[in-house]
């Protein structure tokens, strides 16, 4: 598998089946995986062989022409019926990212006015989300960037690039932008625990494009910001609720408080399919708990973990009081509120 | 090697040699390793053999009669110049706690009047530092269990516990004796990246003791604050700066902004032999940078961490302002500043 300069692309459909690129073994192994099993690619959605809020959606649209097209050989009057056990499954895979529901809700609009076969219909409307989101993500990257004044270092934290969406990324794509730019000089990538997504990922993108990349544990974020080169913060998001609450990857919170107190701006990048006005704030979103394994999976760490309680969070919500701006590809919101994210939601997409 | 309840000792002194209970390998393995070297301390305090600054300083001293007493045998008249390059190597082994400085200097201070073999007066000054270091711990968990008005859940970052010091620790020094009280419910313990002290050392510290421990990623503890049972941050020191700026653990500065940002208490708990009234303020503290193998070395992130360029600071600076109280075993300080720390050292030890 060869990827060049901006093409990463964690999700392919391929041949009648679905491909995806195994981020649970980057960066050691490039490998990708085919699925042709809706249940399988819940299973990969919930193992995170991928994952970013983007990226599952996308995925979910591709595993519901997988299973429209397998109910349809076996049954074909049935399939509509038949169906929604799996879409039951697939929106049950992750319970944070509003993505999946919104992408499922999508795929499922048109189901009653389909004839016949409904595969080919159902793949060129999941194609369609898939090259919407890689055209939001461009957008956002140029939003983002002329956000950007004096140029500088940024921190970011998890993966919000290519991997994490259709291709390009949401934060990494407003540094793909800034630093083609000049406007960034050098991304402070948080580790992110338990999962490594910074170390494994984002340093992992970054490095293939030549972006000049510092890695460092997720609480060396503050001291970093006090030494004062740090311009922004700039990270993705899971959710966004209807009053600009952020729900993302855990320890955006501390970061968002640490930028604050340090007189730092904080960016989100999102899609509009992130944003929720069905949920009203940050305290109604569900927030995922991970197994604590994921924790002790490390060195000699298991004996003490065994007999320690864990506490796994994968998500936090970040306050929209903490946010300077919210970059979506319909625009920017500075200072967000409920009255803004209502007004630029009901702009035409 | 069988340890009851707070009998946890790192440090031993048994048969003329030094016993160092290997913390890397904890909690896998309890390993006790035997040093009758002055270099292979020093290498071993580099490598994390020990750590925490009463620890290393307690270590230094036991050091410096194996030193004082080899040199002895191999040309009597000479011991107190060949033992100038041990002194050297072993205050170069580790830059920031300054307890290392502290124990070196006290030895040192000696060496003058002593006549004929050094190394039994030697060794009762060395079990003098590591018993007052116990005592000191004891008063601290007192001291710092009587600030704790309202029962309930406390955020510890790294291992500031027996593994620490000469034994009872200082932060889990006020936790245990304010455990024992009812004053704390259970401690969530961040794990503590990159070397994994709150995973490794402070959760095994607590399950043996039975003190109800919660395990979590760095970046779990603002999301933590926010539920609103957290009633303390309690940390300990390596080093204090005479302003009363705090360098600890890399990891602390965040933890105390988000603190103050919720309005959570941070004590922070060290023996006077960490205050350093020669360094005016953090900014002044040396701050050690480690390899950035300590971030690669898990899983399968070599690859990234290869490519990519990593920062490892081992510590971070807390301003005075953050800080709510210092507690040593000379007394509390409400609210640090030069002044009170100053008067506090200024009074008998």
């Amino acid at each position: 598998m060869h990827i060049t300069m901006d093409s990463i692309r964690p999700i392919k459909w391929l041949d009648g089946k679905l491909h995806l690129l195994d981020q649970r073994q980057l960066p050691g192994k490039e490998v990708v995986l085919e699925f042709s099993d809706v249940a399988a690619v819940a299973k990969a959605i919930r193992d995170m062989v991928v994952r970013g809020a983007p990226a599952i959606g996308i995925t979910a649209a591709y595993a519901i022409v997988l299973a429209a097209q397998r109910h349809y050989r076996e049954l074909a009057v049935d399939w509509r019926s038949a169906i929604e056990a799996d879409l039951q499954i697939l929106a049950s895979a992750r319970p944070t990212a509003v993505n999946l529901q919104w992408a499922i809700t999508e795929m499922r609009r048109g189901f009653g006015l389909l004839v016949g076969d409904p595969t080919s219909s159902l793949l060129a409307r999941a194609r369609a989300i898939h090259d919407q989101d890689l055209a939001a993500n461009y957008r956002m990257g140029q939003l983002g960037a002329e956000l950007i004044q004096q140029p500088g270092a940024i921190i970011t934290h998890c993966n919000a690039g290519a991997l994490a969406t259709g291709g390009y990324g949401t934060a990494l794509g407003v540094v793909r932008c800034a630093y083609a730019k000049g406007k960034i000089t050098r991304v402070y990538a948080d580790e992110t625990r338990p999962w490594l997504q910074g170390a494994r990922l984002t340093a992992w993108e970054l490095v293939k494009e030549q972006i000049p990349v510092t890695l460092m544990v997720d609480s060396a974020a503050a001291t970093i910001m006090q030494r004062g080169d740090i311009r922004w913060v700039i990270v993705g998001s899971d959710r966004i609720a209807a009053n600009g609450d952020v729900a993302n990857k855990i320890g955006t919170y501390g970061l968002a408080i640490a930028a604050h107190f340090h007189g730092i701006k904080f960016m989100v990048v999102a899609p509009t399919t992130t944003v929720d006005l069905a949920t009203g704030s940050g305290a109604q979103i569900e927030i995922e708990h991970r197994s604590g394994d994921e924790l002790s999976q490390i060195n000699s760490v298991e004996q003490s973990v065994a007999a320690a309680d864990v506490i796994n969070p994968a998500f936090d919500v970040t306050p929209a009081e903490l946010i300077d701006v919210i970059v979506t590809e319909r625009g920017v919101i500075m200072s967000p509120n409920q009255e803004k994210l209502k007004a630029m939601m009901e702009k035409a997409g």
